[in-house]
């Protein structure tokens, strides 16, 4: 069995952009890219243990940037070896005083939108993908769903991943000293995460490091050292068998999407079913990611259950139910986004059809008293999937507390 | 435009359950968890505003326990209101003697494996999802890869949800205590995490608060205290309109999967163009659940490209590229679970026809340079996803330093 890890988002809000069309910058970024391309036409021995060269995953435009800055300092360009400690100190040099002339992280483009002055800004530094900061805000700022969603604060976040550099990690501290933001960072490199809390102390930037704290706990707890590689770094192994397990749950859960291939029905780890608008798709989809491979199969009235169904395995069938109230509000906004207006499956929204329904799939999970029946109306898909998972794993390893364990 | 929020796994090891079928077990599941289902069948006149009560989310067996729990300690089964204070003082008053005897966690089927004697133990609490701190440690623990990989550490790690109740809490510390594990927990009810601080301290388990940092930083930058609601609670309003328009984002990639109704990827956000096995579909899913709506289109020498795909707006066509041996290496593994054994698709895998399909898509890369081409080879679908964000944002919103940007 696999391994369980997901994300949840509490409260999210439209990005409004100002979209700018420029093709020369396009250009630019595509020629920058296309060196990775010509990469691969060469063949290589041992592809695996040589990872393309971080500097080439950034955008054209961040290796300007860096360039630009470091032709301007007098630096070489070639940045071999970890010069973060050196840098740093050079850049603290210049001090408050480079705060007022610290323009360069300002948009090209369009000026900011009107209430990006009133609205307190979030910055989010990663070494790494950046996901795990910008989880951590996400569901920190659930908590302030109170005051969001009546906008009494307005909150912008900025996400800066992939910052391997101590130059690009000041400009940023100093950008977020002068828009007075907050600054969320998960920075694997030692001298990256010390530049960064040293940086915001001198320009009393509030500051959180998200990662530090566990990752020096579960050091000790192992008494083992962190390897301060941040993800994607050569010497970071994201690409072990268990990862291609999780890729292959999810091409299993798009193909079984929907009842379909009912044969490979007893191949899925989990299998969901319920009638049309319970979340049985993006559910499925939320579990795969996790690395079950998920069949969910839809009750129809007029067709007929697959038989495989009842052929699968004990403890893997959950029932999905919701109250017919809320269902009749889903499947009219799903009947009106599809098109329908009255003509076609007219009776899809209607409370008696949807009432004979939830009658219906109500006899099924009667007669089938093993599948547990979970109440999904209110519920966000990631604590549906808590759920499921919950009811999952207890049934396979039984414990007087329900848990989920996992062994690395 | 949607906002962007994901999961990364860094490492991923198998669990070895003991998988143990019990009928009655599954019965009383059932049995607890149908409740809902009578309750559905009710006409609800504002349901959205009265979410099923928290104690029906859990399983039987969590319930159980808990009850029995206040049998025993001679309380009164309806707990309304918060008792988190008097609790924790009345079970702290209890103290180390009891620890002795806390054995109402240990499982009640088989024993844990040998080797869980020389594994360390993580244990994760959570009065939400648990989620969050499952992703953390996941992302903590990459850090640790290279003992873990090589086994000279071996971690187990314990998710529990949903815990609502310092009694529950108290009794999962003391279980930690007992197994020499580090508690790791995001609990939103103030009073909770401060019963696991206590607790924590009182067991000398050494214990990380994931959230409560952040959360703490994040209102001192607000001005505005957090709601110390756990997800799913009453109060709490998981279903916003970006969440449905999240869902709707995975709807729509399932159904453009693998080069499926060419006319629709007009509507796309963001389409992924690529051989057959560059990692399309995963990538395609991981952007999906971050709210972005994802076609893919698959190129393969010998069929049209449909014409549509030069429809398309700029800055949302992205080309994929990948070393020819490790497309290879992919692709003779997925021939061989797709069960092809040289007799059918047999050029599939082989170099030269490999080599052919990568000269054929960069020259229609060539021809359409405004489509950025990323080099996925060793790249982890989180580490693509990043790149492809980070291009598709700075291309929408130009600043010197490319950022994601999202509005609360």
């Amino acid at each position: 069995m696999l391994a369980s890890t997901a994300f949840s988002i509490s409260n999210l809000q439209p990005i409004q952009f100002s979209a700018v069309s420029d093709p020369n910058h396009l250009q630019t970024d595509h020629a920058s890219l296309s060196l990775s391309t010509a990469q691969t036409t060469q063949p290589a021995s041992a592809p695996q243990s040589k990872p393309p060269e971080r500097k080439l995953k950034g955008s054209q435009q961040l290796n300007r940037w860096s360039r630009a800055r470091a032709i301007r300092a007098g630096r070489k360009l070639d940045r071999a070896g970890n010069k973060a400690e050196s840098n740093v100190i050079s850049l603290f040099q210049a001090g408050n005083s480079d705060l007022a002339h610290s323009d360069s992280l300002a948009g090209s483009g369009e000026e900011d939108d009107v209430d990006a002055t009133t609205a307190k800004s979030i910055y989010m530094v990663s070494d790494g993908t950046g996901w795990t900061a910008e989880h951590s805000v996400n569901v920190a700022l659930g908590q302030f769903e109170h005051c969001l969603v009546d906008r009494g604060c307005a909150v912008n976040t900025h996400l800066f991943s992939g910052i391997d550099d101590v130059e690009q990690l000041v400009e940023i501290v100093k950008q977020a000293a002068k828009e007075g933001a907050l600054l969320v960072y998960t920075l694997a490199d030692p001298s990256m995460a010390e530049a960064s809390k040293s940086a915001c102390k001198l320009w009393s930037v509030p500051s959180i490091d998200v990662l530090g704290p566990i990752t020096e706990a579960i050091a000790s707890h192992l008494s083992v050292s962190p390897s301060g590689l941040p993800r994607g770094a050569p010497g970071r192994n994201s690409l072990t068998e268990e990862y291609f397990r999780r890729i292959e749950a999810i091409e299993f859960t798009i193909k079984q999407d929907d009842g379909a291939l009912p044969d490979n029905l007893n191949k899925a780890d989990i299998v969901l079913v319920g009638v049309s608008r319970t979340g049985k798709t993006p559910l499925s989809i939320y579990l795969a990611q996790m690395g079950y491979k998920v069949a969910n199969v839809p009750i129809v009235m007029g067709i007929e259950v697959p038989r495989t169904l009842f052929q699968v395995g004990p403890g893997k069938i959950f029932g999905l139910t919701i109250n017919p109230v809320v269902l009749q509000t889903i499947r009219k906004a799903r009947a009106k986004s599809l098109g329908f207006h009255g003509e076609v499956k007219s009776n899809y929204s209607e409370m008696d059809y949807i009432r004979e329904e939830l009658e219906y799939v109500g006899k099924i999970f009667a007669q089938n008293p093993s599948w547990p029946v979970i109440e999904v109306t209110g519920k966000a898909i990631e604590e549906t999937a808590a759920v499921v998972l919950r009811l999952y794993h207890d049934r396979k390893q039984k414990h007087c507390m329900p848990r989920i364990s996992k062994r690395y």
